[in-house]
């Protein structure tokens, strides 16, 4: 064996071949299957840039029909499952029982024993829809409202509003909803989807990897931090204090301003120039300009002082917010989204599968130490 | 940003620093912070070598004592979970269910928003008890027999015998397990291992990490491979075949013999020396020479032919199998050892943290291929 020391972070390493993402950090460019983000966040729809991403190429008319209605037929979900959702304390966190109930998917999904290609975008359909309503479901749950069943004339999008909402949204509001979701569906090997195909790669099952995911996007290094950006919003609005002054004070205290910079990035986040656009618009006109206001203020001056350009989380949290969502959401409505991503990379990883298994670098007691008696120990 | 290509597997690349195990592939040296595994195998315990590998030295005898206690108080699960892994359905497997209930346990851990060490200390704690506890009551549930409570009088395997089987375990079966336990407890970067450090380096919490990791052990290319060899000595034993003619057969057809080989050793797995002699002792008194036997003329056969080596998994089939144990439970025993090494890796990944995001070789089709309307694809 030999082995290069390479630091810790895997910054820079190339870990897979993929041709599922396109990231130029230096250009500022992301693609999905050699398409541009930039079109498919103004042309295209939830339902079509998951197709794109699970098949590689855009589908024709009847193609697109038949895909949605597949993923609408899958808005189902045992009635085990609910159960069990329903048993959950409600103190539990939107993202601790995604993680858990995910993983008890498995239980009744027909396919859970067959790690086939087909079998394994079944399983992906399945995923996908129902990744939704169980965020959906457990908000209502653990406010004490009433379940919505699920409407299959609705797109993803609108469906998750409608079913986290109770009333039908508007035209805005899924559009809105829908970018976001095509925002974040992928980013090659960020670290879930990483974790997801080093758990894949044991040939271990999807719903494991899946899992397993959702574990790492929950961290605040990951997809936890949108959280972090809207209760830096909230405390900045409740002290009642001007943005850039209070994150001024926040840098002096050698406190991390979340939703800037990117490992990948070194130019702006394209994601970020749709998010902005979109929050500026639905600040305006829900009459609450104040968190775009405050949002602009705080990414100008980060830019100024620390060379920074805000990511796709900066910005989405004031998105969310105009939107009515909950904080402790926004995460779980990034898992919404990227299990499209983390299904493709899952299944391209088993289509062409090596375990996925470097060395440390050990630098512990030198071997050997010898084991000694208890008696003789300090 | 800089890329190169490093092939698929991130086989020989260093993805960490790490002070808990040292491997020689080479040589065939394992160790844990610098101790020898034949020395821990021999003379340590399972309590004492989680000590070791959450400390980094061995405890005096006050210190063990105390740590003992510790652990063995923290065989508790809260009456939810219990409640929770009777509703599942018993054709769950009882990988399915660790993920799943280990992920729920952090709904009930007191500690699950701390994320400092000594929060994560007292929660690995919780875990290695746990994970015992739940793979123990879960097949007790499946069969339809009674729960059997926990004996904090007893070591960590005298108990899990206990709880599994609802008698007092005899000494030779207590230390077998507990050697199997030292055996299996850490291994560097194994697969598992390294997904539980990719989900904690994202900051986020301890049970998803472990979650994750018992996703990957499941895989049939990491923990699984010792159920894939008792299905193995089984089916050979079924069919009243010659091992090695049998063998040979299943390699004519390509077929792939599990237990054989090993990513990091090019000589034989240290921990194989140890299961190859309790394997032969074991069998031998329990008047079933058979599985060791027909292992030992596979061994044999596969050296010769494949200039393979047998590794962790060949001998602990028939091992396990002589000590009564199902074999669909092989794989949750793996995670009743390896959560002592998976802890001491996430407490290790916190202390001193980067997130780990590689990148991959773009290999899809061209950027930019342009988005074109529905009514225009092909």
């Amino acid at each position: 064996m030999s082995t290069a020391v390479i630091g810790k972070g895997l910054e820079g390493i190339v870990a897979a071949n993929s041709g599922i993402c396109f990231i130029d950090g230096e250009a500022g460019v992301l693609s999905y299957r050699g398409i541009d983000i930039h079109e498919l966040a103004e042309r295209s729809t939830f339902e079509e840039t998951t197709f794109l991403l699970w098949n590689g190429y855009l589908p024709n008319q009847a193609t697109l029909t038949e895909f949605s209605a597949q993923l609408a037929a899958a808005r189902e979900l045992d009635q085990r499952v609910i159960d069990m959702l329903r048993s959950f304390p409600t103190s539990a966190t939107p993202m601790e029982v995604l993680r858990t109930t995910v993983s008890a998917l498995s239980f009744y999904d027909a396919d859970e024993k067959d790690n086939t290609h087909d079998a394994n975008v079944r399983k992906a359909f399945h995923l996908t829809s129902q990744i939704a309503m169980i965020v959906a479901i457990y908000d209502r749950i653990r406010k004490g409202k009433q379940i919505i069943p699920p409407d299959r004339k609705l797109t993803h999008a609108g469906n998750f509003l409608w079913m986290l909402n109770g009333e039908k949204p508007s035209e805005t509001a899924t559009r809105t909803l829908d970018i976001a979701l095509i925002l974040h569906a992928d980013h090659e090997l960020n670290a879930s989807t990483f974790a997801a195909r080093v758990i894949a790669a044991t040939l271990s099952d999807i719903h494991s990897a899946i899992t397993g995911a959702i574990g790492a996007l929950k961290g605040p290094l990951h997809g936890g931090a949108n959280e972090a950006v809207m209760r830096l919003l909230l405390a900045i609005d409740k002290a009642g204090a001007d943005p850039v002054e209070y994150v001024k004070g926040m840098l002096a205290a050698r406190q991390k301003i979340s939703g800037f910079g990117h490992r990948v990035y070194k130019t702006e986040d394209p994601r970020a120039t749709h998010l902005r656009r979109m929050s500026e618009k639905l600040c305006k006109d829900a009459g609450q300009p104040k968190w775009f206001e405050m949002s602009r203020a705080i990414e100008l001056y980060i830019n100024k002082e620390k060379k920074l350009n805000a990511n796709v989380d900066f910005y989405s949290a004031s998105t969310y917010t105009t939107l009515g969502i909950d904080i402790d959401l926004f995460t779980p409505i990034f898992a919404v989204s990227r299990i499209a991503g983390w299904a493709a990379h899952v299944i391209e990883q088993l289509d062409d599968n090596r375990l996925i298994r470097p060395r440390a670098e050990y630098i512990g007691p030198a071997y050997p130490t010898p084991w000694v008696p208890v008696a003789q120990r300090p």
